[in-house]
């Protein structure tokens, strides 16, 4: 029984079979969506180049809400349904979910291996978990163990507002704030985000430059303004991660996951990350309750995909 | 069968007896928690003034974390178990939650007439909700429908970071701060926070005053401030209560609940609260579609122990 696992992210698009909650051994491709029309064509692709193969039931995961059985990508002008994908693949089971979602369902599918962890603390098996996803965006779902399954969480937690508790903090806000004049916790904490605290630091320094998210993470080994971009994310990482921590209780873990998260990681181990984890006034003590971990399996959407399709019978 | 539920609030603990999922008319007793040693001098005299009946369970909210069936009253040296209760009222079986989750177990048994309309949108069926509660403290549930029931999810919402986006919201923050210089949400968000409110406005005025929240509301019709204040308390929550909508997604709707949510809520109707529930930059248009209420129901904390028990078979 083959099912077919996608996740539709703000850059690439991947594609596997699955066979059970399991993903088939070299059966994942990547897209680039800005190389194809939309999904529809994604999947042509991916099915042609598989040799056509019979489709019983498809995931897919979208960065983005999903309401009815729709979405779209909130990056790019996709719109996705599970009634095209039903047609394009086939499949008579579809089912479309948020991508931080998917994360949720594959936490208890991940390898020991897949975890990197960043702050220690007590887990507490069967306590809430909290995925935050950092690529070309920012979100958070929370993984709750109901009566009779695990129930994930959707969010779109990065477009609320980016915390400010200072001047250098507010003046931040206002560089990264888009046309509208808000400020969201996205326009830090993403790969675009990352360009902003670089872009805002070499102009308070007053030599404005702009630099590629990729590059400042390569070169912040030589360039003093690249490491500083990190060490703020990383501060930024912290007060928002604690926040989120605060909403949803996760005594299970928190877990970071996406390109850029993983790409930051090395930074999280400087005390910044952890001390503006913990620095919430008289609620310290519980912070210091709290485990987090970066997830590096890069392909953890379609083994949530997978799981989620699995776990539903 | 009877049943005794009990609300343990910053400033008072109100108790009932309830039958099923409902609570015993007439059976409502509160009392003042600084009038008495702890919880357990609360029930015993409750249990007697009753004419100690026979009670078989018991649930208790508690304005505070509850882990492994202990907690503490975070405003006020209290510290509530289980056992105690256990021991105290002769229940077998005893359950402490959150007094959020409380609210959140509640929704399902609210009359119609319970609710005031603030904010209208569509509102989803089987839909996350989200339960705001407003008094000595703040905090937040999300209500999710499982698979095979009701989830209600904890939370200490009210000591995330107060959000700041401009000069003046980072002097009110720093007005409000504890000692630590730490702003939390509560720091604005509570009845103490409205009084930090008025505090600031005044100050700003150069004429500081001091005022209590419950005048503060008495008085807005004649004194500026006062008015100014709760303009102040409706805007920030209209800030916070967008995020959380973010970060849950209640598509099912926002419930205030609490003293001081239900003092403000004839605020909430001026443009203030709408507009900045709103100003989530490119996602104001998703924010038209949560339907925000205010509970009236003063006791539905107590509705939602019954209702806990109840659903526990």
């Amino acid at each position: 029984m083959n099912a077919l696992v996608i996740d539709i992210g703000g850059t690439n698009t991947r594609v596997a079979l699955a066979s059970g909650p399991a993903i088939v051994p070299g059966s994942v491709r990547r897209y680039r969506n800005a190389e194809h029309a939309g999904l529809d064509a994604v999947l042509a692709r991916y099915l042609s180049d598989a040799g056509t193969p019979p489709i019983q039931s498809a995931c897919a995961a979208l960065a983005g809400p999903v309401r009815d059985g729709r979405g779209r990508l909130t990056n790019l002008d996709w719109t996705i349904d599970e009634a095209d994908i039903a047609r394009v693949t086939g499949a008579r089971r579809v089912r479309l979910i948020n991508d931080l979602q998917a994360q949720g369902y594959a936490l208890d599918h991940l390898s020991p291996g897949a975890l990197i962890p960043v702050l220690h603390g007590p887990q507490v098996r069967g306590g809430a978990r909290l995925v935050i996803g950092i690529g070309t965006g920012f979100n958070a779902a929370a993984v709750h163990a109901g009566p009779t399954g695990t129930l994930v969480t959707a969010a779109e937690a990065g477009h609320s507002t980016l915390p400010v508790s200072d001047e250098a903090g507010l003046s931040l806000a206002r560089f990264a704030a888009g046309a509208d004049g808000f400020a969201a916790v996205e326009d830090i904490l993403s790969g675009r985000g990352l360009e902003h605290a670089f872009g805002w630091i070499t102009s308070q320094a007053g030599s404005p430059r702009t630099m590629a998210a990729h590059s400042i993470v390569e070169r912040a080994a030589t360039d003093p303004d690249a490491a500083q971009a990190l060490r703020l994310f990383a501060d930024m990482l912290g007060v928002v991660a604690g926040d989120l921590a605060l909403n949803h209780l996760p005594f299970g873990g928190l877990f970071l996951t996406g390109g850029v998260a993983r790409a930051v990681t090395p930074y999280l181990d400087a005390p910044g990350f952890a001390a503006s984890f913990r620095a919430k006034g008289r609620f310290a003590p519980l912070m210091a309750e709290f485990a987090v971990h970066t997830v590096t399996d890069d392909f953890a959407a379609l083994t949530g995909c997978a799981g989620y399709l699995a776990g539903q019978g």
